[in-house]
């Protein structure tokens, strides 16, 4: 068995942890967009949560990637 | 067995990432078309924020995209 | 084994993707039609909030049609 | 073992990304013929965002069906 | 093995793609005859609106039954 075969598949899973940081910050986006419908003077304060946690969020998926290509770069 | 064989089933697993976007960005626009409804005059700080959050949500499907695109290109 | 085997079951399940944008982009759909049954005065600004939402929802399905396409062609 | 038996089964498996968007074509359609009942008046306009967003998400079905055809017909 | 046993399948697992369309068709007709229950003298609209939809979404099962034949007929 060639070692690429598994490499590939090992690289997909990691990537994959992007699923839960993709859906939840859109979830987050929704509310904040009903957030600033019910007090449209504080879409500042809002926005600048949103993107503090969405960040946050972001970093999972990032760490999925990075885990990915290193697997993709390193163990080919 | 020849190594493009469990390459294609990584490549398709790892654009999969694409799911998690894909549903979650279309809740969001859902959400945000219904804060419309309800203050159409902030529609300019919902459409703002909607593609923040978005744009966030997007990269995670690109990550997918990008390392099936290296298990192609580079494993085959 | 022939590597035409794995190989369509990749491409399938690499198109898999458009599944999450497919059911999100309708679920947008429904939510804007709701909204503008409330608001039809801003259908306009509804509607331009759908499509730029939606579109970057339907990336996700391109992405993952693009990959399926890669595999079909370049890995047969 | 044959190379048709699995690309029989890839094709099938493309396919089958019709299911999100003809799952959520429907409910967004259930969608709309609630908010004509709520605002009759404003059909044209309920009905072309409809449109829009149908589309968009029947394209995601499109993918997968074009796919399952490239399989059956490239990689019998 | 005998190449005719995975093709069943195949062919079956296209078709379920009838599914999502089969349901979500039925929900939006039961939303469609709600609504024209609120709104009897719409009863018009709501079906031009119910028929745009269950079309486009019937179209998804139509590719699942054109891809299942393809696999009955081609790969045999």
């Amino acid at each position: 068995m060639d070692s690429t075969l598994l490499v590939a598949i090992g690289a997909a899973i990691a990537v994959l942890t992007g699923i839960g940081a993709g859906l939840g910050i859109s979830l987050a986006t929704g509310k904040a967009a009903d957030a600033i419908a019910r007090q449209p003077e504080a879409d500042g304060k809002i926005r600048t949560t949103l993107l503090i946690g969405c960040a946050l969020a972001e970093a999972t998926a990032i760490y999925g990637f990075v885990i990915a290509l290193l697997i993709v770069l390193l163990l080919k």
